[in-house]
């Protein structure tokens, strides 16, 4: 059975790997829309690599939205070091032909969910959850409608790397972080501590490289560039592959494990701000709102990884 | 010179006179449409009331919009306690035959000021602010369209009435108050300092009804209702019209007088949650952002209130 | 019956001149011993100044300490452009010849509490409470030693002078504050709406300078440097006499009136940092823990410094 | 040489081996005296604990001081949960004949510092920071006197242990722990990330044990009681040895590793209060001001404690 889903993504070259493993698994995933966020860089910009990346799949069909240009109640912050001024630094891809939609991506997820019967369709915020937040606010009957929000953002072992206790998605906007993870929706999180044990190592970026596509060239050029920063910053063996832990795990739950927990976001102390603070160990006797998963099989992971992006 | 306004409101019996205010000065006030929030009552109710008065006034054409039914980040808080349970307790008033518009509110806005030259549209937001919020965050570009805020809330001198430091309708949206008051629009602030000196006394409310017009007694009716939280609380001698002084001052500015000077919006801390903490005295050194009303002709203001009233 | 008690104090001719009310008034107040705190100037003046003020009383044999060199948990913030450099520029006043105790003032207020009956010591902190709090933090047992603590500081309806939301003592340490105004103490509170009404016009100046003493001379040339702040910034005709409030309230409380209400300290957000809120209106359903003044007879507050002054 | 040393501590099974291990090295610490703090039992406990622990060591001449009974500016929060009622629940200890001495333990510590030369004394603090806090306050000029601090206390990686975010010595007065990491002296941190790491296994404690001494029999019953709550939360094979951390390091420094670090306290937000914000990676910018430890060599941790233990 496919999963209905909405991508909400700020490419950024882990979402763009994340957009295409889900448009190379029409068994299992069936993208509604994909709503583009302010985030890694601006919402211009993602606008239009959300576009490319459909089109490097070949799936110019796809409709995509431009959603909120910043955060609920704070300036935007951007992240053009890791990513590159484009956000999609790497290899080089042709502007896309196809266009934007013109309605607005939060009047989109409204519609879309409203047409929809509860309990039936799948959040994916790769970004900050700007776009998921404001539509629930505008709309608060959605809420009913979503079967599950899956995400990339968070950590608590790893805790930041905005800042000291902060991830750079939730950081961006924590008042949507926190309005979605008191939501009552069902909430799946891909945190630091999952995603720092994806790296793509030479070897793994090999195999997308030796795929001899379009898309498999266009991969390893991606993580090529996106690796820089990490290898400096932690010197770690490769980039971590963020935002695609969120498409695989629709496909292959099973490659991860969590805790069902509670998660509250810092939203008041500039110090912490941002802060996904993970009841890991169940001590605040909050409800648990989340699972927050902590182990990934990473060679499983991009295996699948592979395998599918194969069959762009 | 009319000036083209949108009512963003919660009626709320002040914000019932301040509505016929705007709709009984034709050659003033251009009624754009009326948004519905969600504050003195719940939204199905102050969607309901602002339709309830546009009957009353015999304009069953304005377009009422429903917008937001809760905060942006926080529980919705309600004030029952001062304008019964349906929020225009006091006079009866047949329930309202026109329909609600099926756009949101918060699209009507964004689409309104759209089609708009810029600085053109006043908005007049007499509840919490976050209608007005949501389609700022929403369409950023609206910004540069509007003309001037003229909004009800706020306190410096008279500090709190909700809490010890906080007016309602900012404490009920503090992070919407915090986006309106940071977006650089032009502002005008009614707060308690100005509103607590528009007293209904009984010779003003007797006036209301010896109109003998269907709006004459049920604006006796309403402030009738209205003036015994007023008078418990502060020992007044009758109830502040605090939502009419927006509207007034579009047909009347020089009733007022106030100082330009810069207002923020306490949103960190519980205690003092939805402050506004308007810089009197010049000791901060920020820059001005709005326009802080501190005094009001209130026989001036309540002669216009009852001329006006009298033409529908 | 006379009334022990502690003068904690940052002069400040204000405090100056409180300090001369108290050890002009034995038949009332037994002043056991002044502790200087560091606030209106750094602590070396204030304990410095405190003993100016002794020795122009002619009262050379008050113990006079040196407490805290700053709040407990910000950086001090001093108030040189309302005081002088000095703190208690005006008069010509020698240095002082008598010598500072040795031990420090929280260990003072310790040991002195410690060795008198319960409720039986009235403290009258002047500046910032940060020698109280220390106090009453490192020997809890103390605090109900203490019949009251009658502190000039906060506002309400006069909000902020230094901040727009705090008043000078509290903003200085809040801390502190916050401490003492859960001690559970009895606590009466001259707050800016008191002592704004307490002005030295320019006939009340005279009456001090006619008195043709060095005290009464003394007294009118600090006012009259003095008053420069206030009146350039509120306007006002003339300097508002602060903490002699304090001092007054011990021999003629009947010139006073307020409520007892719930009084919490701001301590989380910058914003706000320091306000006094003061649930005057009772809306918060907090327990009473302060008496806060409102109303000042000011002429009775004049006649009993002129009068009293006199004496020295 | 030696290092002069006070301990500052709230036992705790954990602080009494960490003052067990400071007693039995002479040649390296001369311990000039313990004062007391209130933290994982209340005040009159672990006053009464350090001196039982003095005489198990055969050291009935070491000075014992009370301090602070509380933390600065919240309630005392406790840890009976772990510690037991006695704080030493395990052994059985007769009660200490050693007095108590008069003096607080604040004005000890500032005493005791001014008597010395610049960067000459070491605090150890194993518990809440509230003593070294209300010192350094009270008396600024003795913070050139501290050559470092050496604290148990945070966590990073490991984040909390009281809440999702903070560790227990910290959470319990995070106003003192921040003037003390605001202070400007050397801080060397023994966090949770480098204590999870001293597990006490069955081996280990089975040396204890076979020491065949009074004191190594002690702490073999008090480490199997501290056990039973970390195995049964975290699942570890052994209790974590938490403060011996401190007083093995004045050892032997080379048993440990981390970074110089900048460390902020939070103290504003009560969801991450307390918690010790470490800027492993370099994200924020600050300057360094603790050496953050983050490693441990078990092992020689666990010879250097046994090898000591025998010669008490």
């Amino acid at each position: 059975m496919t999963r209905k889903i909405i991508i909400d993504t700020d490419p950024g070259q882990d979402d763009a790997v994340a957009i295409l493993l889900a448009l190379a698994s029409p068994e299992e995933i069936e993208v509604l829309g994909i709503t583009a966020v302010a985030g890694n860089v601006p919402l211009a910009l993602t606008a239009k690599n959300a576009r490319i990346v459909c089109e490097l799949a070949g799936k110019p069909d796809v409709k995509v939205f431009a959603g909120c240009e910043g955060p609920i109640g704070r300036r935007l912050v951007t992240a053009e070091h890791v990513h590159g001024a484009t956000g999609l630094n790497g290899p080089k891809l042709p502007d896309p032909v196809m266009e934007l939609q013109p309605q607005h991506g939060v009047d989109f997820i409204i519609e879309t969910l409203r047409a929809e019967a509860p309990g039936t369709v799948t959040l994916c915020p790769l970004g900050p959850l700007t776009n998921i937040a404001m539509a629930f606010r505008m709309a608060p009957d959605i809420v009913e409608k979503v079967q599950e929000v899956v995400l990339m953002g968070g950590a608590y072992f790893e805790v930041g790397n905005i800042t000291p206790a902060a991830e750079f998605n939730i950081y961006v906007d924590p008042q949507a972080a926190e309005i979605v993870f008191k939501s009552g929706v069902p909430i799946t999180v891909m945190s630091l501590d999952v995603t720092h044990k994806a790296l793509v190592t030479k070897k793994r970026n090999d195999a997308f490289r030796a795929l001899g596509t379009k898309v498999g060239v266009a991969v390893a050029e991606m993580t090529d560039f996106f690796e820089r920063f990490d290898k400096e910053k932690y010197g770690s063996e490769g980039a971590p592959l963020h935002d695609p832990c969120v498409t695989a795990y629709l496909i292959r739950p099973d490659l991860f494990t969590g805790r069902h927990i509670n998660v509250e976001i810092e939203t008041r102390s500039e110090l912490t701000m941002g802060m996904t603070v993970a009841d890991w160990w169940g001590v605040s006797g909050r409800d648990p709102n989340a699972m927050f998963m902590g182990t990934i099989d990473a060679d499983g992971f991009f295996e699948l990884l592979t395998e599918r992006l194969a069959r762009l």
